[in-house]
């Protein structure tokens, strides 16, 4: 480990066991980036989240928002009406992350041309080898 | 999809079947995140790699680097001698999105307190409901 990657904090995500590196495999969801930045802009329900996220399944939605939860990422309300409404929100800690979130979904709409090139050239010079 | 939400680039990552979400796909995993921040600060050997990476499989680190690869994010140098050296560097789309894998990695580190302390909470208010 050399100095510069030395976390101020302590904590080493390179290391299986350290607490940040459970941190990182939270973080390594597509749905963990997609309810996270859905959320950015204000409180939605269930089911605007499972219309803005095209092909998540209903299980996996309230997994990823339990994880989020527990994680005290995101805060749910549950309004005392007939039928309930449930809604949820980012914490303080959730908008920190937020904004580190869109930028890497930001990143893939960017240099989703990118990626679509390399991939198209690594299926030639491979002959089928990669899937895209 | 509020206008807001609307890429620059036409790309919409919240769509299942766009390119971006494909790119998303791809970056959600704890191995891609680590792998690029270690190959950030310089070419490394496969050997390298694993010692840094605790608890990679030589398989997953070999997929890893095979799709990282296939993606354009980073480049496989083979010397001829014996036996053969193999480096791996990032290229310059690599490094591109090596800045900001390292900040996800760092807001882990920092953050790792934090989301200790929200699963612990988790934990006690639900009886064990949720794994650590």
């Amino acid at each position: 480990m050399d100095s510069e990657d030395e976390s101020p904090f302590g904590y080493d995500a390179y290391r299986r066991t350290c607490a940040s590196h459970t941190v990182l495999e939270m973080l390594a969801s597509k749905w963990v980036y997609l309810v996270v930045c859905a959320l950015r802009k204000g409180r939605l329900r269930n089911g605007e989240l499972a219309r803005k996220l095209e092909g998540i399944t209903p299980k996996m939605l309230t997994q990823t928002l339990r994880v989020l939860e527990r994680d005290g990422l995101v805060r749910r309300e549950i309004f005392p009406v007939i039928p309930p409404r449930v809604e949820y929100e980012l914490t303080e800690l959730g908008q920190n992350l937020a904004g580190l979130l869109n930028q890497i979904r930001s990143w893939s709409e960017q240099h989703a041309p990118d990626i679509k090139e390399a991939r198209a050239r690594a299926t030639g010079e491979n002959e089928g080898d990669w899937a895209a």
